[in-house]
């Protein structure tokens, strides 16, 4: 642990008053920003990054601590502590500010050296920092975790969950440091929403210190006591001011987003005893070009082991399939160098990990009822070198979670989400229970790919690819068993050698009339339909709904007569995505027609359910004898 | 308040004894359900039920008690009881649980008369008896609500976030009793996520009673004690045991979501003292029809003034003119029957609440940096007789509340989402704050009108026209100010005369050669590029996505060049929709190109992410010059 004499305290505290010029200079160049948030969380910041394990020449030690700062907002605080502690330049810090050729965004963005995590939706960083301490112990690596935050977000429910999960999982590898200037956009936080903040910590279960926020050697005093506790996850409340340091700033609210202007500036810079340099700045920034900046993605390399696939032959839900696979996979890596770890939200036998839990429970980790905190958690987790699998059902995996998976794909983490209990499959549960969008949704969060697997044999297969290759998907299953889909001739079709190919479109039946384009739970009753009009109906799965292949669809597709047929709302999901690549492509269908969910269904049997709705396979094969007579 | 003699209570006893048996019938009869939790909560539903001032004859009396059941999986047992209170008939209960033509969903489903609120996804049930508790605040009616929970669902942060909420409001008309079996789907709840409930609601500064939950006289005194209470919100601690009153099911988690067999049924029903009469209903249900049953949905007509509309010639904001029409609403019908309500989530200058705030601060609702909560409460309010307007950012209020607004849909709530800051208009902010899928993700909640008004003109009749309509609507802006749309003579296109309707294409060029498809922040970029093609442009305004103009769309379509242009996820979208419709309805167009946004974009001035992702009037202009020549 690092210790700080006289002199660096003295040191440090002359950088504070350099940083402080430093946020007004950015953000008067940008005319855009936070400045007061920033200056409230100064120490904190200043501190932590210097207590912190760190080496600004090897910013991505794989052993280094890491640093998660959740209120995003205050990235010029960040910025300048970084640039003032040699991890950036501060020069290109202050000219390039929030400009689009810029690697300095608005909030905090993983990938600038020293930022571990993108934030600035409030109340995602605890999370965060719960998934890089679980990962540690998960690795069995002993860094520690600093979450600073700030005091409006700590009424964000998320941030009780992932104080839960710190205090069961023991994680006193965690500690948060929370910027308690008592001040949010709308005013004194103790009148926007009241939060005992201390007794909220206590209650959960947590060491909670007190200090002065813009006292460092009493913020480094408390961050040693916190890394010393091998038991609890520690906060400390730092009671700060918003806008400290300059005389007219402090405790204004008005300043938490809005820049000074150039009277100001003077005012403060002198009164900070700072020299007015913004003209230089102003000229590089007119300087900086047209283009945007390419985003810095981390990644690592994932080590692990594939077994072989299994083979079903009988009838099986894909979400058995999912679960075997997975315990395969996680029995196998048990000592990889990447960990294969399983999430879970309190329905671990519904989603089939109650095979990991059993058999391998060191890789097993239940976040209870707290499915926001669980998505980001597993986020993070995923992003720090270990392969994460998180399930659940559709309504709580893809919609409750939404947002969730939205940051996690902005932080291009590796999260391979499985939701299972997708569709009207799911049955009796109803209409909460009924996730239809697990296409539609994910879509819309730029950096998942989705795969919804045909039968439990594609399901296997699926689950070992994604396991091997960097990146997010979503795997979408529904509840029932289901016979393996086979060929013409009763023959296995996804079979001993099949293996998963992503963005392959199977074609399971070749017909003359009619094109069905189809992928999830339905396909067994698509297939069956067509089998009853042999010869005439061709049936293509698209299992990669999101990337499809041209070559297919033009062949199947072009002047035909095309029924898409999904267990998914109807509005959006695979046959818009379709309609819109066959416009795109001048690839056009003769006709063009669907069936789908358009409304909240009711509670009954999925069988009855798929009758009712038009996915059974009677009435596929009604529809379709209509479309060729 | 009711008072319950010795006789009343012995009565109650017996009816206990029945319902638990015809909680064990219904699953069995079913094949499904959740008998554990249901026997478990019991008690609490039978004394709340009976002691709510609650009329079986008159169930939806507007000055009624409030019962929510946030647990809605515990349905057996809350059907059993309202059948021998007599609200439903309880052999249509027992037969058609779970039955598609039954109303008796596998879920509580707002609309069986005693049902407020349709659950199933856990921890929502607080948040919307806060919901229905701040509307008997506004409109000045006594009613109480009472919240029935389980124990389980205290983890999810947004319970915490309804907890604050009642304690800010001082919501006294609110009860909470919790089911504290320490069981749920994985185990015992302690080890599964513990959670010390007690002082979590005492650090949030509720008065907590403590009962034996199966003791009905310590129930209805600790209810009376509740309603008594005018200061604090109540929780009652109501200790149980999972399964109880049948000895092999108590504490066995195992009966969670499992119905007895036919062995068991028989066990059970025999220690109950009850006669086995399933055949019976086996009978009914096996005679019960094909068809599903429709849905039955409360609504109240909704009295308000409307004043007439503002007219904007000068740059504006859309987000001003939404404001400004609020607070024309608001005032209007400060005294209407029909209240107008703002909810806020700490950002009420940037979404223009801040003159409601000011002005008329009765009517405004400050409800913190707790999102998914807000949502809830806002949907809840809304369909208790307050026409509710949420405000918020988009990547909030539509992201981050996804799953809530789903859940509203399915409640047939009457809520008016505004979202500010949607597409890359939001600029420097960056990709956290970009909300890219305000069309995309309400089309998946199937129960959300949108609309993307083009102007602050059209945003004002926007305003006015949903406020006075029942339903849920979404309306998207950006951030920035913008000169309101002319015609071709320079005169406003939606000027003093224009009224809004729903579904409308506005035509705003007329032109030969391409036809351009947009809506909202880029409209007016679209424009002044057409006008650069004087003649050649055809600018169609598609301010409801979602539900499209065949006959305009055949005419401006069918056979011709079609560029969609939209500050907006290129994956799903107003292209998306548009390409569905097209196909489906056989207009095909003679080519079909699109601008949208492919990824997440950087922080920047609007004006340059605009020119980079091609947005910008002149990449607008360029792109039609090649599809002209």
């Amino acid at each position: 642990m690092k210790t700080f004499n006289k002199h660096d305290i003295k040191k440090l505290k002359q950088i504070a008053r350099l940083c402080r010029g430093d946020i007004l200079k950015m953000t008067y160049v940008a005319n855009s920003g936070h400045p007061g948030g920033s200056m409230s969380s100064l120490e904190i910041f200043l501190s932590v990054f210097s207590f912190a394990n760190l080496n600004p020449d090897n910013p991505y030690d794989p052993l280094r601590d890491r640093v998660v700062v959740s209120h995003g907002h205050t990235s010029p605080g960040v910025y300048s502590v970084l640039g003032r502690l040699g991890f950036v330049d501060i020069d290109q810090v202050i000219a390039g500010f929030r400009h689009h050729s810029s690697i300095f965004e608005g909030h905090v963005t993983r990938g600038i050296p020293g930022v571990e995590w993108t934030t600035g939706n409030l109340g995602q960083g605890l999370s965060a920092g719960v998934g890089f301490a679980l990962a540690a112990k998960m690795k069995e690596q002993d860094y520690h975790i600093f979450v600073a935050m700030s005091d409006a977000e700590q009424a964000k429910g998320q941030v009780a969950e992932a104080r839960r999960v710190a205090k069961k999982y023991g994680l006193s590898n965690l500690t948060v440091v929370i910027d308690y200037n008592d001040a949010q956009i709308s005013g004194r936080a103790r009148d926007v929403m009241p939060v005992n903040i201390r007794k909220n910590y206590e209650a959960d279960g947590w060491r909670v210190l007190e200090v002065d926020g813009h006292d460092i050697e009493q913020l480094l005093h408390a961050l040693s006591q916190a890394v010393e506790d091998k038991v609890n996850p520690v906060a400390i409340l730092a009671h700060t001011i918003m806008g400290k340091g300059v005389s007219f700033m402090e405790n204004d609210v008005s300043y938490h987003g809005k820049p000074l202007d150039k009277e100001q500036l003077e005012k403060a810079l002198n009164e900070l005893g700072i020299d007015n340099d913004v003209e230089k700045y102003m000229k590089m920034r007119a300087q900086l070009g047209n283009q945007k900046h390419e985003p810095f993605h981390l990644e690592y390399p994932v080590k692990i082991k594939v077994p072989a696939g299994r083979t079903y032959t009988t009838k099986t839900d894909n979400r058995s399939a999912f679960g075997n696979a997975l315990l395969d996979l996680v029995k196998e890596n048990r000592n990889s160098e990447t960990p294969v770890v399983a999430v879970d939200c309190d329905l671990a036998t519904s989603v089939k990990l109650d095979g990991v839990q059993k058999y391998v429970p060191e890789r097993f980790l239940e976040l209870g009822v707290q499915e926001h905190n669980a998505a980001a958690v597993a986020g993070a987790l995923s992003a720090d070198g270990v392969v994460t699998f998180f399930a659940d059902f559709g309504v709580f995996g893809v919609s409750e979670t939404y947002n969730q998976h939205r940051l996690n794909a902005i932080n291009h983490t590796n999260l391979k989400v499985i939701v299972t209990h997708c569709g009207l499959n799911v049955g009796e549960d109803g209409k909460t229970h009924h996730g239809l969008d697990y296409i539609s949704a994910p879509a819309n969060w730029l950096g998942y790919k989705v795969i919804v697997p045909a039968d439990p044999n594609q399901t296997d297969r699926v689950i070992r690819y994604i396991a091997s290759v960097y990146g997010n998907y979503l795997v979408a299953m529904g509840r029932a068993k289901m016979m393996p889909i086979v060929d013409e001739n009763g023959k296995l079709f996804f079979a001993d050698n099949y293996r998963f190919e992503y963005g392959k479109i199977d074609i399971l039946r070749k017909g003359t009339d009619v094109t069905v384009v189809t992928c999830g739970s339905v396909v067994p009753n698509v297939v069956e339909a067509a089998d009853k009009l042999r010869g005439k109906v061709s049936v293509l799965n698209v299992s990669c709904p999101l990337d499809l292949d041209e070559h297919v669809l033009r062949e199947y597709g072009h002047g035909k007569k095309i029924l898409v047929v999904e267990d998914h709302v109807a509005t959006l999901g695979l046959t818009s995505l379709l309609a819109k690549f066959f416009l795109q492509k001048g690839i056009i269908p003769s006709s063009f027609e669907q069936i789908a969910i358009q409304e909240h269904a009711v509670s009954g049997s999925y069988e009855a359910l798929y009758e009712i709705y038009g996915l059974s396979s009677t009435k596929i094969a009604e529809k379709l004898g209509q479309m060729i007579s």
